[in-house]
């Protein structure tokens, strides 16, 4: 069953805490043969990496990768060469600033799964979230690096569409300004906007939520299945497990409530070569649970930070009410570093879906 | 691996098409000595069943539930009481209007899953859309049936709360609503405009999206796990992955993007029975993928009905440029019939984490 | 978790008891295209069928395969083409002779499964054993029917080579007479002696353990996984699954532990025809859990069947002792019958290890 | 799918080859609030742990557990305690011995999975038979450590009954003298044989089969379900799944073959103290796939080392004729370390399904 592990065929295991010695993931399912070396994973972690710019949680962490299985080294003593066999990923948690956590021991955070995990378990691991803390996100991105390899020409890339009421214009939509800006923002003019609004959030000890919009190019038609293995489905089942996320979206999402037959249907067309051509992609990629062989749109929203400096009415594990106010280092807006976080889970379903219609080694055909 | 099953512990399989002798479903881990009638299941599919007004399909099926293993009776010779082994559901396609298929046998109707089975399987049952026809749903309701039954004490009911760009006036809610119109509408107010709306539609052969809530109260805290098994995930893979559904949200979903972490925060208290009190519940019911003990709350949005009178562009499965027009009976809204639908998710989803949580038969303890 | 499923790719769920309406199967993952008619699979159940011989049990049913959903019908109205959705079939109970079973509804049979069902469930069908009774296994049956198709160039094919002390002289096996003696026994010395041994325990009213061999040949190398995702460990878990079944071999099985190094290994030497040439096959086939392209051999030991003449000491459900006495229409030897069985596990094992290896339609590459 | 997981709510995932840097394993689903040290786990690593006598392999590995992840240390610093998070384990390999594997990384040693590895996977980790390896098994016992500590009451040993031909006197069964000699042999009178003829065997360079059995005592009954989630079966994929085993038997297995009805039914009766007494246990304390509360009896085949000194047939990668000598550090008789591996496969096969009938938490009830 293995609360702890998604995908089918490409199936990934994530273990750790924030306050642990280290967190990591088991890869399972990785087919044979992908070429990769340890900076091509570790690209995708330093995207998550905290600490970059002052809208995110100023805990360092240096997040190195390590590949402890399920490869062999090239002559070059660098590339690595997969082998079909489960590939372990390793990274030590470095900054774990020594405090006092008495007080928020016995006292559950509002908006934070203190008080769900305590009536669950009976003990609870309150060092930084323990396993709730968005560290274990970091396992994600590392599976995610590896999930890229699987499928071939497939582009699996994000942005941040919405802060609070600040949400950008997508004709403004440059995909080259993503990284040039902190916020993974695509809309240059935004951008300003954002860093205003968030400095503001930032300096009350405040926090705000955000739109994620994650899109896959490149995806062959025909990954997917009815009934319950749809593309979707999955997509948004590892979306919606992400910490903070209230809401998943494909294609037109909750806009298409207010989209008649006419309007939502894609039409298609046979284009010059031969291939059939999709007029539009109010779809989001998938039909039937299955790629269209269009992008995959998909997008999620991302709570406001529960931890705020702002006191908030609660309660111990005693049965008292208290008042809590949540102290140390935070992001005022968590939905930054959700846009890698993202990426990787639309990366793994597709490499889960790409290897149940193709299998594991593909070799014996 | 099984794309047409889902749960765990609770484990549901469906089968069959819109056009075959007979659908259904086996409920797999349903514990031992629950009693219940076939009315019980019953109620449930008459809810679903289309033709009862003219604003869903005037498709005629009595869908009529036949229990075929997994109970015994009782001296009443009616009350069936499980016995821990897997309970199959078989309803059997009684309209299967004779016509000419010959068209849309060659033909992609956009908006449908035509072309993408096709790419996929290479064969397509197109009578009735086979597989990805919403009668499979039939089977969905069947399975919710008994998933009531496995929680004592938890309701889950739903709502339809948006057509086209008509929101409810959720200040006019009242459940004894819903089962007195033809959209289970909570706010009376709202049902004459709808009733006008979708007429329009209807006579013009269009269709158009909806938004259904589902809310389960009486769901105890601690169901849940994480990471990878937090429950408002498998609420979502299975509300995504019921036909047509292109958004799931959780609680305040997208509109949690514009809140700061002060309003977000649901803040607890004390009760005067010393049982823990949440003053609001922005998270709907889940904190870190486990339940609160506050209702569950899931919206989800449902496009528009493909199947139009309107000419679309297409293609046909010869690489020809086409157009098509879907004739025959349709939803004018399938939003409608998603509701009991929707309420059958989630109550499997609760039943799973149930037993998961508390096992199957609970009798070693 | 589905407790009454097998499989990943190739995936089979069995619901059903002895007296209910029917028992049956849905087998999901099956790939498009297969193509077969009812007496593909009709002749499978037509092996296993009850009331063949003086040997084996004299309920009779037709056990009849409906096949419900997954397929289309060609143009002939009788071969079936598989869509790649889930295939159900159903088999009906007919011959529920009505008795009174007043007195084994309390008292627990020794051997059978009646004490440990109702210390898990607390409620048992106890008619005709329930879901433990062998019936269950038609369904295994049916679904090894379609498991057969999925890949091509395999034959499975079992033999029962042991009945009591009688073990058949392996220098006689002539798979041709495996179907000319009511025993599946390929060594035609001994059919005169086991059904002079087996009239005896019949006509006492005892019963007798037996062993079973199902070879499967040419099975491509390359099939199973390291380490949990061995071929022969699915076959072993598939093969004590059945009823009755108390030891698995693979190859040489426990004769291996009197084997040495140089006379276990399988020497190869490269082929005139370019490829590689195993000298020997103790391995059964199988190495490090994957296909070496030789004969997969597997064999069973079944028990002799609980249902005896003979008075045994037991207890009731009320905590009495009592003694129980076997009455009705039973085996003498289930392992007869469980050749078909075995060869419908093996054939499943090796139709899902194969799809996991190349995919479930494998047409995107 | 997950070819490197096992159990369903208790599930474990391994990772790791021969050569790499560490390998370990995930322990998913433990529930919380169990209390461990190091030196708990550690104690069974030891057992397994090579080099400890003359008869089993000469590497040199310390083999110390480092737990991760999934527990709080009390205030000692020492104990531990489960939280309900993933116990990630790491197991360092520190006796790489580095040395030319060239010849074996073209050429196919009988007996082992190269041949078949690199047919899967078109590449194999040569280097000490990577993942086919049996350091794998370390990771095993690990989590077998863990699984121990699940079920309250549970005793789970095993021992080895048999060398080649030669077998124990069961007469002289003595648990206490199994830790006494360095075969794991509960018959002291047969100890200096097995001495004598592998002192044989080992200088030889050959090697030879042999048997273990494991006895669980204290299980209660009711673990386990029909039809597939048989606590037999899952024993008996577990066992199957470990390196080089050829057969399992669960109570009297293949001996069952030759016993009637009458000798094989496990009579009953009440007990003075009220509970029901089984009077034989040929069942090997399972029936119906169920626990009886009787003590489970399993044993396994192990095939004699493929690692040899003599010289056998072959062929290379590249399809030539070649003669392989396996030189370098083996076991001459891999079943004497099988004892500890062994006992923690049956161990986590009962935790897992004493959590699939209690629930991972069991708070809720």
């Amino acid at each position: 069953m293995s609360h702890n592990s998604f995908g089918h065929l490409f199936r990934v295991t994530t273990w750790g805490e924030s306050h642990g010695p280290a967190l990591g993931c088991v890869v399972d399912g990785c087919p044979p043969g992908l070429r990769f070396t340890h900076a091509d994973i570790q690209a995708w972690m330093d995207k998550r990496k905290p600490g970059q710019s002052r809208f995110v949680t100023q805990r360092r962490e240096d997040d190195i990768v390590k590949v402890l299985s399920g490869v062999m080294f090239d002559e070059d003593g660098e590339t690595m060469i997969s082998t079909g066999t489960p590939i372990s990923m390793l990274i030590e948690n470095t900054d774990q600033r020594s405090k006092d956590y008495g007080e928020i021991a016995r006292r559950y955070r509002p908006g934070h799964a203190d008080y769900t995990y305590d009536v669950k378990y009976g003990i609870r691991d309150y060092r930084g979230g323990g396993r709730s803390s968005a560290r274990e996100t970091a396992a994600r991105v590392a599976a995610g690096g590896i999930a890229r390899l699987v499928v071939p020409g497939v582009t699996v890339r994000g942005a941040l569409v919405q802060i609070g009421k600040h949400k950008i214009n997508r004709n403004n939509w440059d995909w080259r300004q993503v990284d040039q800006n902190p916020f993974f923002c695509p809309d240059p003019e935004m951008v300003p906007v954002w860093e205003e609004y968030l400095d503001g959030i930032r300096k009350s000890g405040s926090s705000i939520g955000a739109v994620v919009e994650v899109i896959a190019e490149g995806v062959p038609a025909g990954l997917g299945a009815p009934i319950y293995g749809k593309l979707d489905q999955d997509i948004a089942s590892l979306l919606m497990s992400i910490n903070a996320v209230k809401g998943v979206e494909i294609g037109e999402g909750f806009a298409s409530a207010e989209l008649t037959g006419e309007e939502n249907a894609d039409e298609m067309r046979m284009g010059n070569d031969g291939k059939p051509i999709f007029l539009s992609n109010h779809a989001g990629g998938i039909l039937g649970g299955i790629s269209t062989g269009e992008a995959i749109v998909a997008r999620f929203a991302i709570k406001p930070t529960s931890s705020i400096l702002t006191e908030r009415q609660s309660i111990d594990a005693d049965g008292h009410n208290v008042d809590v106010r949540t102290k140390g280092r935070h992001d005022p807006c968590v939905g930054i570093r959700a846009v890698p976080i993202g990426e990787a889970m639309v990366a793994c379903a597709i490499a889960d879906h790409y290897l149940r219609d193709r299998g594991q080694t593909g070799r014996l055909k």
